[in-house]
Parts: C-alpha cells; sequence; structure tokens
C-alpha cells in the first residue's frame, strides 16, 4: 500500500551521511523507516540522530568494561548487535506482545514501546524500575479506595444539589489530563483506522489513553511504566535525564515542590550559574571532576565515583534504596513501604494509608529502623563527596527533627479536624462520609497535601529559608491551623446552618 | 547649543572600528549619535552593535531570495538602502508624525519608535501585528466599561465606608504600574523642559505615559503597539524573541500560566536541558536541524520548515491565525473573536463580554466553527513535525475537553453566585451594583479568571499533571467552588448581618 | 594520630600537576590537607581547584593596578603573599580566635572560615559588609521583641487549648530550619568527638547550629555575617555571585520575591535569553562591554564602568549605599535606617519598628530626605548606563508613587484591623495579645508582609505586570483588604462566638 512520494527524496543523503561520520552501520528495517519519516517529523528524528544509540551499537556497547559500561544485558537477540538502535529495532520488538502491532510497509511495528522493551538491552535498570515505587504509580493510586475518593474531589464533574454540593467522579479525558498525566494512562487498542497520509493510504491502530507518558503508565503489551518519562524520546539523553527539568514534569506543584526547593537552594544556585561547563555525559559521573553540586539524579539515581575512581554510590532505578523516609505526607511523614506496590498497606483502622490519622505509622507494610539506617547511609556517602561528617550529621539531625515537627503539627490540624467532625460541622469517614468533600476539609489537606511537605521537601534538600517559612511553608501550615481552629469555634457557637 | 564634551572623544575609534570591521557603513547622521551615546549609553549601542540592524543594510537584506529573507518591504525610502539601520535611522524617521519630535543636535529627533516606524522595512509584520489581538490590547481593556470596572475592584484605592467597602478609580501611575504596564499606557507631550548633560544644556520633551512597553500602547504619532515588547530594544534578537523568556514578561501570572506551564512540559524541558545547542537565529526555522523542540514562538508566530525546505508553517504577526479558541476564560473560553477590535463584542445580555454569563458565546462576534477548523489544522501541521497523527490527535481531543470541562465547572461556579446575588448576600450587576467589589464574590473570580485558565494552559500544552491538578489547577477550581457553596449555604441559614 | 591511607595515593599527580600548570604555587601546608581532601571531598577541592584562590596569589593580586584590582588589603601577614590561597590558609588563619579550632594532623584547623578571616585580604569589603544591614540579619531578627512574637506565630509549636490555641516558642532545630536559615544560627562548639575515618581515628570539635550559611551567622570567632552566603565555597566565584540565582537562595518567597519578579522583568529575560554571551568575571565590569542588562549585583553591588573606563558606580558591600527605601514592609516601606543595627529603633509608640501602625516613619531613626536623594542618585547612575533622563526619571516617578500608594492600602488594611481589634473581634497588642495569632490577623499580615512588598519590587525593577496585578500583587492586596471587611461587618454582627 505504500508509495514513496517525492517527500522522501533527499533525505537518504542527509541523514545516510550524518549515518556513516558515526560509522555506526543502521539496519535495512530503520533505513527504510527514516527514508520517509525523516521528512514527516524531523523533530524526532533529529534527536535519534544525535542520541548514543544511533552511534553505538549494543556489540560495541556491551565490549565496554568497568564502571563505564552504559547496557546492563549481557547478550542480546540475534541480528540486533551489530547495527545502531534504530526505529525498527525498537518499534518492532517483541511484535506478538504488543496489542497496537500493525502491519506498516511490510514490517509489524508497534507504537508505544514499553519497558519490557527497553529490557532487551537494559535488563537491570528495568528489574530496578520494577520495583521502584514509580512504577506502580497508576496502581498504587487507581487501586486505592481512599485516593480515589480524594481524586473524585479535586478533579471531579461539581453538581450543586439540593442538601450538597457533590463532585461526581471525572470522566476519562480529564483523569488524563489531571492526576494520571503523572500516575499513567491505560494505553489500548479500540480498533483500527485508515488514514490518508503523504506516503499513500494506510492503516493504523487506533488508541485509548494516549498521548501519555505518566510513569505508571500501563501499556499495550501489558507491562507498566514509561521509560520516555525521564529519558525523553528520541534523544534518550543522560544529560536530559540528570537535568532537574526533567524531574520538574512532575515534581513542581505545592504537594512536591522538588524542583522549586532545588532550584533556591546551594546546589540548585551551583548548578543553574555554573552547570554549563559541567559533563553530564560521563559514565561514571565523577564528583570534581564531572560536576560540583547533584542535581537530582545525582542523589537518587547515578553511577558516582570519586577522583580515584572509587563508588561513592552505585547506580540504581529503584530510587528508594538511597531513601529512609517517605516525606510525601499520606497523610504523615513515613519509613518506606516495604513494597512499592503500595495497595497492600493497612493502617490499624483498616484504610488504605499508610499511617493513621493520629499518625502512627502501619509498621508491618514499612522499612525497619534498621533498614531506614541503611539507607540513610547510601544516600550520606553522596553528601560525603563534598561535605564532611558534621556538616552531614547536622544536616541529617536538622532534617530528621523538621518530619517529626511537621507529623505534629498535622497531628494538630487532624484532631482539629476530627472535633469539627464529631461536633457535627462537617461529616467525615466515620459518618460514612467524604473526608475530602467539605469546604473547611480543604484547610485540613493543605497541612499534609502541601505545607507539611513543602517544608520536609525544604529541609531534605537545604533548600531554603523561603520555602521552610513564606513560601508554601510554615506560615501557611500555621495559618491553615489557626482556621481550623477560628472555623470551629465560630461555627460551633452559632450551630450549622443551611441544612 | 550641543558642545562636543571630552566624554565624547575616543568612541569613534571604538565603535568606528567595530563598524568597519563589519563592512556596513554607518550614516554621517548615526554616526553622530554614536559619538556620544556609546559613551553616555553603552548599554543599548552595544545591543545594537551586535544587532543585525549594525551588520546589514536594507538593501542586503531586499537582496535575499526566498525564505530566508527577514525584510518584507520591497523598498525602501531614498537614503535608508545603503546604510546600517542605526540610531538616526529609526528615531529620525517620520519626523512630522511624532509628537516627540524635537530638534536635537541639528536633527529631528523622536523618542518613541512607533511599529509605524518599524512598518518601512516591515511592512508586512506591521499589518500582520495590526490584525492581531495584541495590537488592541489597550483599547480593548479600557474602552470596556465591564473590564474598566474589573480593573478599578482590583487595583483601585480603597476605602472604608460605613456602608461598605469602596475602590475608587486608580491613578495614572499605579494604572501604568500594573494592568497597563503590559496593556500598553499613552505616551503623550505634555512640555520640554531643558536640562543640563554632559554635552551641554539641551532641550527635550517632556512625556507622560513613559517609559512602557505595553504591547497596545499607544505612542506620539498614534499608532498602537510597541514591536519592542518582544523585540527587545536595540538588538532586537531573533534570538531573544524565540525564547520562551519574553513571552514570561506578560505571560507568568495564574490569570495565563503560559510560561510556567511551558516550563514543567516536556517541550520546555527539552529547551531548558538541551536548548544551548539549538540555532535560534536560522530563517527559516528547521524542525529537528535548528530545533527539537518547539518554544512559544515555534508554535505561534515562526515560519517553519523541514528538513526538505518545505514550509511547514508560515512566519505570521497576527497570532490567533492558528488558534482556534481563546483559552482566557471571558469569563468562558470561548472561539477567537473575528474581529481584533474586541470592544464591538455584545452578548446575548448586552455586556461586551465574548460569552454571557451562562456559558453562551456572542456567535456573530467569534470565529465559526469552519474557522476554527482550519484554524487547528494550521497549528497542528506544527506539532506533526515530531509526532504522527494519532498523536496529535489524542492531544487535540483532550483539550477540547478540557476546555468543555472548564466551562461546565466556571458555570457551576457562576450558578452559584447567582444564587448568593439572588438571595442578596451579595449584589451583583443584575442589582446595578459591581459584580467584582466583595469578599465572596473573589472567589468567584478566581474560577474563571485563574483557576480555569491555568488548566486551560495545562492542557494545551501538555504542560503537566501539577498545573492541572495542584498548582492553581483544578485542585483549587474545585476548592473554591466548594467554598462559595459554603459560604452560600451558611450565609443563607443567618441571613446577612453588618448592614 | 594521622596515618595516610592507600585512598590518597595518586592525589599529588593529579592535583599537584593543576597546580603546576596554573604555576603558583601551594604551601606545604595546604599540599597536605589536599593530599587527603581531594579524594575524600572532591567536590569542594574541585571547586576551589577552578578559583582565583587556587590560581593567584595574594602578592600577584596586589600588584595589580587601577580598578581591575581585586584584593583591597594592602598587605597580608607573612606568609601568605607568595602562595595560592589554599585549605590550610584559610583554616588556620587566627586559630586562637576560633572557639572551633582544634589539632588536625599536626595543624591548628578551624572548621568555619569568618568575615574576620577574609577580611585579611579583604579588608574593605568585610568593612563595608558590616556597615550592611545584611550582616545584622540574626541580630535584628532576634534581638526585636515583636519580631520573636512574629516568628512563634509562623514558625511555633501549635497547641489547642480550652479557649484558645497558642504557638509554643520552635526549638532550636525548627528555627534553624526557617527563619535563621537565612538570617544566621550561632555556630557554637559544643564538645569534641573521636570519628573513625578513612584516614584513622581523629578527633574533631561538635557544633551546634551547624551547618549555616546564614548573612547575619554568628561565628565560633564572634564575629558576624557568612561570606559563603553569597561567595559560595569553595570557588568563591565573582561569576556565581553576579548571577541572581544567588540571591534566590533568600529572597524568592512572597515576602521578597525579588528573584520571580527580576526574571520576568525585561532585564531578567535579557540576562536568561542572552546572558550566555556576557563576560561575568571581569573587574572591573563594563557596561555594553561586558553585559547588557543588569543582575542583581550590577545595581546593588558590583563596580561598574562605561566603556571609557569611568566609573559609573563604585563597588560596595553596604548594598544600601544605592538604596533610599526599604521596601520591606514593617509595616510600611520606609526610608532606610540610618544604622544598620536595627534594633535601636523605636516608633512613636516605642515599639522597636521602624514605622507606627499608622505609617508614620521613626525618623530619628532613619535617612533623611537628604541622604535619600544622594542614594537614588547613586543607583540611577547605573540605569543611565542605557537609558536616558527621561526614562529614568518617569521611571523612578512611578515606582515612588507605588510606594505611596501601597503603604496607603496597608494603612486601609490597618485600620479595619484596628476596628476589628476594638470591637474585640480579635485581641491585639493593646489588649496585651499578640497582634499576630488569630486566623483574622493573617489577611491583615498578608496585606503588608506579601503584597504589599511583591507590588514594590515589581515596580522596583519594571519586573511587570503580572507581579503588579495578578501575581501576588494588587488583586490579592485587594482581595485581603475585601476579606478584612466582610469579616468585621459578618462577625460583628453576629457578636464573637466560641468564648
Amino acid at each position: 500500500m505504500f508509495k514513496k512520494g517525492w517527500v522522501c527524496i533527499g533525505v537518504w543523503f542527509l541523514f545516510g551521511a550524518m549515518a556513516v561520520a558515526a560509522e555506526v552501520p543502521v539496519s535495512d528495517a530503520t533505513q527504510e523507516c527514516l527514508d520517509c519519516h525523516a521528512v514527516f517529523h524531523p523533530g524526532i528524528v533529529a534527536d535519534w540522530q544525535a542520541s548514543r544509540h544511533a552511534q553505538v551499537t549494543p556489540a560495541q556497547a556491551m565490549a565496554v568494561k568497568g564502571l563505564a559500561k552504559k547496557i546492563s544485558s549481557t547478550d542480546v537477540p540475534e541480528g540486533l548487535g551489530a547495527t545502531a538502535v534504530g526505529c525498527a529495532e525498537c518499534h518492532t520488538l517483541r511484535a506478538e506482545t504488543h496489542a497496537d502491532t500493525f502491519e506498516h510497509n511490510g514490517a509489524e511495528v508497534h507504537v508505544v514501546v514499553s519497558p519490557d522493551d527497553c529490557a532487551t538491552c537494559h535488563a537491570t535498570e528495568r528489574t530496578e524500575f520494577a520495583g521502584n515505587i514509580m512504577a506502580h504509580a497508576r496502581k498504587n493510586f487507581i487501586d486505592n479506595a481512599l485516593y480515589q475518593d480524594l481524586q473524585r474531589n479535586i478533579i471531579g464533574r461539581p453538581e450543586v444539589k439540593a442538601d450538597r454540593l457533590e463532585f461526581k467522579p471525572a470522566d476519562d479525558a480529564t483523569r488524563a489530563d489531571a492526576c494520571i498525566y503523572c500516575h499513567g494512562t491505560i494505553v489500548s487498542v479500540t480498533g483500527t483506522e485508515v488514514r490518508d497520509t503523504d506516503a499513500g493510504e494506510l492503516e493504523f491502530p487506533v488508541l485509548s489513553g494516549w498521548p501519555n507518558q505518566g510513569v505508571g503508565r500501563v501499556n499495550p503489551d501489558g507491562s507498566a511504566g514509561a521509560c520516555s518519562a525521564c529519558h525523553t524520546r528520541h534523544a534518550f539523553s543522560l544529560e536530559m535525564a540528570r537535568k532537574p527539568y526533567t524531574c520538574k514534569e512532575c515534581h513542581v506543584g505545592p504537594d512536591v515542590p522538588a524542583f522549586k526547593v532545588y532550584s533556591a537552594s546551594k546546589h540548585g544556585n551551583l548548578f543553574s550559574a555554573m552547570g554549563k561547563a559541567w559533563n553530564f555525559k560521563a559514565v561514571p559521573w565523577t564528583v570534581g571532576q564531572d560536576f560540583t553540586a547533584p542535581t537530582c539524579a545525582a542523589c537518587h539515581i547515578s553511577l558516582l565515583t570519586n577522583t580515584d575512581g572509587e563508588v561513592i554510590a552505585r547506580r540504581t532505578h529503584t530510587m528508594t534504596d538511597r531513601l529512609a523516609w517517605r516525606i510525601f505526607g499520606l497523610i504523615y511523614a513515613h519509613p518506606q513501604p516495604k513494597n512499592p506496590d503500595t495497595t497492600v498497606i493497612r493502617n490499624r483502622d483498616g484504610q488504605p494509608l499508610p499511617t493513621d490519622f493520629t499518625g502512627k505509622a502501619a509498621d508491618a507494610f514499612l522499612i525497619s529502623e534498621k533498614e531506614m539506617a541503611v539507607r540513610r547511609k547510601t544516600m550520606q556517602a553522596v553528601c560525603l563527596g563534598c561535605h564532611d561528617r558534621s556538616w552531614v550529621r547536622g544536616h541529617f539531625d536538622k532534617y530528621q527533627h523538621v518530619i517529626a515537627e511537621t507529623n505534629d503539627a498535622v497531628r494538630v490540624a487532624t484532631d482539629l479536624m476530627g472535633r469539627i467532625w464529631k461536633d457535627g460541622l462537617a461529616q467525615g469517614h466515620e459518618a460514612g462520609q467524604s473526608p475530602f468533600d467539605e469546604a473547611i476539609e480543604r484547610q485540613w489537606m493543605d497541612t499534609w497535601l502541601f505545607h507539611a511537605n513543602t517544608i520536609r521537601f525544604a529541609s531534605a534538600m537545604a533548600g531554603g529559608g523561603d520555602y521552610g517559612a513564606f513560601a508554601d511553608g510554615r506560615y501557611h501550615l500555621s495559618r491553615k491551623i489557626a482556621d481550623l481552629d477560628d472555623w470551629h469555634r465560630f461555627r460551633k457557637g452559632l450551630g450549622r446552618t443551611g441544612k
């Protein structure tokens, strides 16, 4: 059905020449893709051309010895080793497992490349990622009734009823545009269609939940996750993943203000002012030689060495390996869950939460103090690349204290909310109602969803007085507590009205 | 009256030499300006020296063939073709039309260079810009009684009266510092003064409404607009206008958070992390060769080609050419107005608004569905430079849905506000009062002025979960609706007090 | 006690070679430090290696003539002149004055290098900094009872009592993580400890209040201040201090949104888009040659010249030298204090505030109008590097007006708060209570602590309509005033409840 159009002319020369310069052969299958797509989609083809995938074959990558090795699989399927990792290499892999595979110009092509495809060459990273809580971002969110109630009241369709305002569940498009933009959609095939393209009439699968790059996306091959969330297509650039802008895509709001805090920290200042001279491509990544202040990746993921070539931190895509605490309050900060699938957690009250409403941790499901100590030490090894032990201990002592302090403040807020519920001024979960649907409940939600989190992030990254104080931090935390108290006292005096 | 002082010595050597190096002659008139101003104002002179205006004559620019041509006029007035576009070329143009023209060292100089001056060489761009809603930013705002009422209640002078708080109209200086900083002042000549300068006593015009670079500024020659709003003096750099920081000057607040959303999007991540290697000066601007992710300019303005040299999008300074919807809620998102002068619009209720309070569009004044489809296709041609049709359609379907969803939510908020007005708990326009002056009305204003807009911008740019959810997005939209409902039920139960 | 471990091997070659290349000898004492710390802390050693301290000796620096001279002391202690300014040069200076001095591998080393250490070579800067209000950031904050009451109610420990919510004073760790993160801790020695290090068992001092880089930090030698707050260790890079990211560390929140406003201003746009080509290392810093738009440092600190080499602004580390107004509202904007130690100030009501609650300035403690004019002119000399007098006057007239306008608005808010206090609906200072501890008082605090400040910063930097209008500016200022009025009228009608 495919007819080469005049638009394809000349592309071979342009990109063929570039490929030759890099002296890495492109497979015939990939060359056929490039013949047209270089003109149809010059942006992504250019990204790929500039990528390591276009410049090194898997065989060459596997031949690298020691810490500089970037590929973890020790062998790759026949036919893949000797050519660049091009269009066809990824988009025709494991064709039979992909529900979105379709016949395209003689090839069995699938649209959505999944972590299980990437695992062909990056087996260790794929396994690590599966152990990462982020790979479960969708399931952990969708299969938790409490979080779904939360979601309904935040992004749902408002309806004013005679006796109360109600939020109806959001539809798929709204959900895809909000929470699961980051948590991940389910990408599925709903049918096929024939489209009239520049290359003639062609048949394509029709996808729902697409496009999406959420980190917990469910792919048409059934796998969970999206490597492209951080390793942006089609350059999959190490440089880009190591810069904090990548993390910012999902971590900039008041709930997880990681980027904002980082960019106001001393480390962020160093990155912004001096980072242009750093080497973001080196593997391993050598402190003091390649960079002099950490980005998100340096602390949480990357393989770091000192200038003697000794490993300071081993590479991990299970980012919790270096994290003792989960500082995102649900509703309190708590030790990291043992299992990245957090849907198994039940607190003392039977709720699917890592803490109960009084702050007691669901210990059986969370890591032990001993394991916390191990992870803290793993992280501190990174700090020690530039700071002495006195500095590092001082920092962690303060951080540990801030976790306790903010948990205490959330407990006061929750106690006030409890009094409001008990006095019948609002209806919470004990009355069989949502604890998230009334106006006053938002004041309480703010305390643990925004302000306590912001304070903890600021402390964790030594991220500055502003985020600890006036920028969504303690100023707002204490204010919301005062608001809850004032509201309670005032409404209690009057009795509830409007019923 | 002008006496060359010792401060001028040596400048000729410095800048004369630079001009010679570029081998573009500088007119005698401009050289005379440079002789002093290079020392008096080295910053702007250096910007100009580095600019294309200093390095290419209009005649050379007009001789360029094809898409690389940067000048749209086909001939220029005698005497301008063969020299650099320097101080004198712009600041003495059309002297008789400028109320701010004054005699300066023998020349008839005007302070404020206007779009009609720029039109001398950039005729097409000037005409396009006049068709752009931004050129009418001042008039559309000032000549709309409803917007002026809104302005008064936001930036006005508060006065506490016995029976109510009132906001008196803001004075000129406050207005110039707030809304019309972006919308544009009227720059007018209020007199002349003699100043004792480093070059002796000189007479200058005294200007009011100055300085200002608002995009809808009214200039002393009567023209509307300021090219310098985006093409920053005195380099007028294409690179700068193409980077998102320029748009940020007016589009970063919660009403139009374009920059914030962009910088958290995948596109913004690519720009931030990898953009340093892109070519921001190329004309035409080739996707995949010069850049691999769009900035604001790429989607909305620039002339784009693919790697085969084919035009993907033609250059336009009528930015609505690529826009089907106006997502800035007034008070709902709506199809773009037909006429960039929006003061002609009347909704069903006779208000100067593109929608009425129930969300019904003022159809007669807005573009048709057919025209919307044309513009959507124009924009999608840009997307298709990197994405396939399935991706693009999925994105636009979701975006279209979000417009409907947010309009629905604003309708619920407006309905609640209407109940509050109807119950006499606040006084709105139907009671002959401002709908924008009472505390509870701000909760309603927030829904359409901040949160619905933020959600739409996030969706339009695939700008991330955070701005769609927690960062001024749906979390806050649903919260304000809950606040309105709670306030209404509570105050209705009690009756209004304090009267 | 020190035994060289295998980890030290090879460092000499690496860093010794680099030092030789720069042809600046490293002292034996510093070489001994490097032998181990280059591996233990490669990040900071690399920063130092890249620094001017590693590349120029004090003697060479003192030999520089004229404006390019970077060192202000005219002689340095014997033994320091001829070698690089390395680890030992700073960390063993004035050993007897530092309470944190300890014996380390035969040397008397102290952990915290203080402004009095830096004064050895930078005497003028140290003296200027002592006259800077920032050097007193801790004392001015801690020794002011009113500010301490404010602090307690913002970062204190909440406790719900039967009759009211109370905030107990925050403990040291919380304070170190919030306000005094920027204002500065007291760093003191609480004991010693033996640690098992890679280089064997070693004894170290135990520090409290550490780490901290607050600008008003009290050091173990008794001095106040931290040069490293802005001159980031261990590169102490001029480039970094001149970029706005450094100022952002403490000036990004809604109370002092300097960075946010700057980055949305025309100047910030120029820096972001074009600054990569500027020379941030040149001394003096020449407008038009080294840069074409100011950063924070250019306006407030740096030595600037025009292209003729004439001084536009002399270097100062007393940043108030160029500032007529203090626009941070306490609770109104006011002329700069005469004395950087602001604890001496008393307003008419005897409060330690530069203005009273009606806006009357504590004149005796603030600079005169004449002095304000001098400082305004000093600042305007910078503006005139790129702008003519008409522009500069227009800008300052508007700015002056905005100060008056925002002070007026704060006066209205304070008047409303006063009525609430007078009516017994809340308890303020006249009732012997804190004016900062009740929910409604936060609405009032917001007006002068966030919104009036934001508007003034936006005006001062010509920082854009958004921060003047919708982004924490006038929209929120007028809203909070409307909230105060609504709350007052409503609660007054009902009487106070919940007591």
